[in-house]
Parts: structure tokens; C-alpha cells; sequence
């Protein structure tokens, strides 16, 4: 079948074998499928990882023991227990898999495998453009699993996808959110929901947030985040930047402040906002190309401020 | 009076006016007070403090508006809101006075004020050199107030006096306590309920604890952290060390950590710790020196590995 494979680099391959059925688990013939700044990262050799990239899709069941499944259009969670193993949240399960990230080929092909526990049907209403970004968003909706109670302000730095998302997903739970930007002309595609500042008028902000997501993945977000927030406030780490933060920690022990590391969030919430069009991140798609493509794409994708670039299979 | 007087360097002073009597304030005379890192920070020009050294206290009110406190021996909060704005916790209120530390004359003298909703009464059959721990001591039982319910097991980085602190008020509320330090002849002193770990056996360690308390005063305190904690476990930043940290916090986002700055606590579980004798703090003392030898005690406490030192008024 053809897929986008990465070994010793990444490549688009005709003669990839097809995955055959495991018990549990379901065939699914993606439509739809998006390019991740992790997908980047795992080009660059993190996490070591070789095989089929890609985790973020939309798709339909093709193959299942489960006969109801069958023809569902799909989304998917893509932590996986092992399967002598099955816990209700494998997201740091010790010997899980990850969808296109650890021990398991992942969605750019033309089937992949994931477990029926992990899939979500699609309302029949929402198309693949939107459903595809369940992935990305679920991240966005984890801030309010993690905080349990969201504050009335937040504020949050970046203009980017996770940024722009981020912000979304906090205005869906009535935040009064301002996001931060670098970028006036993703700042203006933001939707109203979202108060935006440019950079250069930072000055304007207070210092007193309840909450600040930091999703610049730049080294200078940290600490603007710890200007920013309040006494006893909280800050939602996004960003994992490679390069070592030179940082004066101190400010969080005096002021008491909550830094919460944040990554893979519950599918749900996220498909829910999307299923109802509470969000719609359309405005954040720059293209969409054919899957034989995905070496332009994975170019296209790393051009700095790229916007969402999706793969059609 | 006689007071210890920071001005454009640490003096013993004879000629130091008497405090007047405001209203909502007590009088106090302490007996005893502690040298803390704090005041050993506040010297070298942090927080730009000029007045009476010291915050950790016993003593016994001598004046008040409220005559049932008159003889009373107490220990005090040292967080106190401005006089129009009072609150239940002034700890990070805007305009609050710190004892000897931000606007308000310390405890390092004969006499000095505190507001009456601050102080608790210290119970007749605990010494004053017990009772003089409870606000380090209350700094300790702050992670249990800032996580609500502690884990069954937890990691302590640092045998000094809060890291030791830090161990025993965990124990004290049936945590599981590990603490590793480089000094053996420190670790030797801890009390049997908290078990000891020397760093060159660190290696034996495991990577899995569900709260790690960073307590060890030195910048590669946290690095260590990170790598002893549990992902979604909880890492208790109490360290602030001026240098900057030269830090990779790309396992925070990724394994989902949650790193909460902890400083100041509430007396009362302290002080009830103490007063049981639960909880006995007296093999951190060092030396006690009369006030008149405050410059000597300063420079012992400023000594690599000190213990407690103790000024007797």
C-alpha cells in the first residue's frame, strides 16, 4: 500500500505491507490526516522512532470483529495500552504504544491499526476538515482536565495552531481569554470568541492572570508567562523546546505558582466542540495535498508560522 | 532597646527606638528567635529591607488592646495585611507587611508589633526552643495544604534544616519519606520515621515517586526532581537559588508534571505538630547566642552545612 514511512529518512513508499487484523483492534482506511510539529520532531530522530508517521486523521473502519463498527467514520485517542494490560487512561501507562510516535505504525497510509476502545464515531454532519483536528484540540481541552475548575481570565502566549486552539477551547468554557501573538496576520484570522495583542503591545497587559498557557514553543515564553501570571496563579506548560531554558525559577516559589506540564488530552470534548461547530479551526488549514506529496508537505509544515497542513489519502 | 538593625550593613544596636502600640497590634518581647536563610538574603540586599532583622520567634505579649492576651507566650504569622484591607490570608496580598522582611521591623530586639489576629498562643509545656520552629516548620506543612491529599510515598531532595523539616511533616501525615542528602553526619541526626538515602547511593533510588520536594538550596536540585518523579506526579519547588537554572523542562510537558512553588505555610498544624511531640525539631540546633552576638551568629549560620542558630534575647 502506499504510505509515508520514516527509516533512515522520511519517504513516500508504494510497497508498504498492509496491516493485517489483530484481536481488539480495527482496520481503518484514513481520509483525512494532518501533519504535527511532533511529526517534524520524530523526522529529527526523537523518540527514535521508525516506521509509518502521523497520528492525527479521520477515517472509516474497514475491518473489525466487531461487525458494528464497521464503515463508522472514526476518529481515535492514540495512546494504547498494552494488550494484556487495558487500563482506562494509557496516556502514561508504563509499555503503552503511540499511534505514529512509539511501537506502532501510525496513520499516513492507506490503513492503519488502533484499538476498538480508542475510537470515537464521527457525527454525520461534521466533515473530515474539522473532525481532523480532535487530535490537537483534545490537547487543548486537557487544561481544564488538569485544573478541574477554570478561572474567569486566562491569558495565552503564542499565535500559533496549539496557541490559536488553546484559546478556543478556554473561550468554549467561558474564559475571558486574550491571547498573545508575534504575528498580525495570524492574530487577525483569530475568531472574536479570542481577545488578541501583538507583540508590541505587551505593555498593555497586566500581570495579574489566573491563568497563563504558555504554547510558544519558544524559550522566551516561560518567562513571560511568570510575569504575567498572579500570586498562587497557574501556568499551563505546552511548549517543549529542545534547547535547555535559562531561567530564574525563583518567582514561582515566592509567588506560590502552579507550573503544570501539559500535553495529550480526553478526544470527547474536543469532538464535541467541533461536532456542535462551537469551534471552527478551519481558518487555521494553509493546505491540504495529496498523501504522495508528504515530503513537500513535511517541508511546507516546517516553514516557520506554517499553518495546519493536511494529507488527503 | 537593644535590636539587630540592618542599614547599610548588620549592626547589634543599643540606642533602638521602642516600638509604640498601634491598634489591632500587640506588643511582644521575645525570649528566643531563629537565624534564617532569608535574613541571610535580606543582608546581602534582597528585597532592599532597612530595619530590624528576623521573623522566626517565641515570646510573650507585653502590650495590647485586648487585655486577655497580656502575658500570653506566643508565636506569630508573619504575612500581615495592610490595616484597612484585612483578609484571612495575607500571604501574597497586595500592600501586606512581612515581619522583618518587607516593611515591617522584625523580631531581633527587645520589643516589636504584630497584628493580635496573627499571633497563636504557644501551649504551657512546649519550650520555647521547640516553639521557635513553627513558622520554618509551617513552611513545610504548606505542601499538604497546596496538594489537599499527599501521595503514600515521597522523595525529599536535601538534608538541610527545611529539607529535614520538609521529611518529618510528610512522615507526621503518613507519607512514606525518602530523603537523600550529601551529609552524612547531618543524615545521621534525622529521625527513624523518615528513612535516609546518602548521594553516592542515590543510584539505588527509583524513578517513580508520586511527589518529589525540592528543598536542597542548589540549582541542580531540580534536574533531579524531574528525574526521580512519576509521570503526573508532583514536584514541590520550596529552593530559590539566585543563579539561574540551566534547565530542560521537556519531560515536565511531556510526562505531564506538576511543579508548584511553595513557600510560607499556616501555623496551626505546626505549632500542633510541635506541641504533641510529634514532631521534634531540636537536633537542627546548632548554637544559641545572646542577641548581643547577632554579628557572630549571622556569620556561623552563613557557614556551608550550618545548623540552627538561635539568638536568646
Amino acid at each position: 500500500m502506499r504510505a509515508v514511512v520514516l527509516e533512515d529518512q522520511l519517504q513516500f513508499r508504494q510497497d508498504w505491507p498492509l496491516p493485517q487484523l489483530m484481536p481488539g483492534e480495527a482496520v481503518i482506511a484514513p481520509s483525512l490526516v494532518g501533519v504535527c510539529k511532533t511529526d517534524l520532531e520524530l523526522v529529527k530522530g526523537y523518540m527514535g522512532f521508525r516506521g509509518v508517521l502521523g497520528h492525527e486523521f479521520v477515517g472509516t473502519v474497514v475491518e473489525c470483529e466487531d461487525p458494528s463498527w464497521i464503515g463508522k467514520r472514526v476518529v481515535g485517542e492514540i495512546n494504547c495500552s498494552p494488550a494484556d494490560l487495558p487500563v482506562s487512561d494509557p496516556r502514561h501507562q508504563d509499555g503503552r504504544s503511540v499511534l505514529g510516535i512509539l511501537g506502532r505504525d501510525g496513520v499516513m497510509a492507506e490503513r492503519f491499526l488502533l484499538p476498538i476502545t480508542n475510537l470515537l464515531p464521527v457525527p454525520e454532519g461534521t466533515p473530515d476538515h474539522i473532525a481532523v483536528f480532535t487530535e490537537p484540540l483534545a490537547a487543548a481541552y486537557e487544561i481544564e482536565e488538569q485544573m478541574g475548575q477554570l478561572p474567569d481570565r486566562a491569558l495565552v502566549l503564542g499565535d500559533g495552531k496549539l496557541g490559536a486552539l488553546c484559546a478556543l477551547a478556554l473561550a468554549d468554557r467561558g474564559c475571558a481569554v486574550t491571547l498573545l501573538g508575534k504575528h498580525p496576520q495570524k492574530l487577525a484570522k483569530i475568531p472574536h470568541s479570542v481577545q488578541t495583542v501583538a507583540l508590541d503591545q505587551a505593555d498593555s497587559l497586566p500581570n495579574d492572570f489566573p491563568l497563563v498557557v504558555e504554547a510558544t514553543g519558544s524559550p522566551s515564553g516561560l518567562p513571560e508567562a511568570i510575569r504575567r501570571v498572579r500570586p498562587k496563579g497557574t501556568i499551563i506548560l505546552k511548549t517543549t523546546v529542545a534547547a535547555p531554558h535559562n531561567l530564574d525559577l525563583s518567582p514561582i516559589v515566592i509567588n506560590e505558582i502552579a507550573l503544570l506540564g501539559s500535553r495529550c488530552g480526553r478526544f470527547a470534548p474536543a469532538l464535541e466542540a467541533l461536532a456542535t461547530g462551537r469551534i471552527d479551526p478551519s481558518f487555521l488549514i494553509q493546505e491540504t495535498l495529496p498523501l504522495e506529496r508528504a515530503c513537500e508537505a513535511f517541508a511546507l509544515a516546517e516553514t516557520p508560522g506554517a499553518g495546519k497542513i493536511l494529507l488527503q489519502i
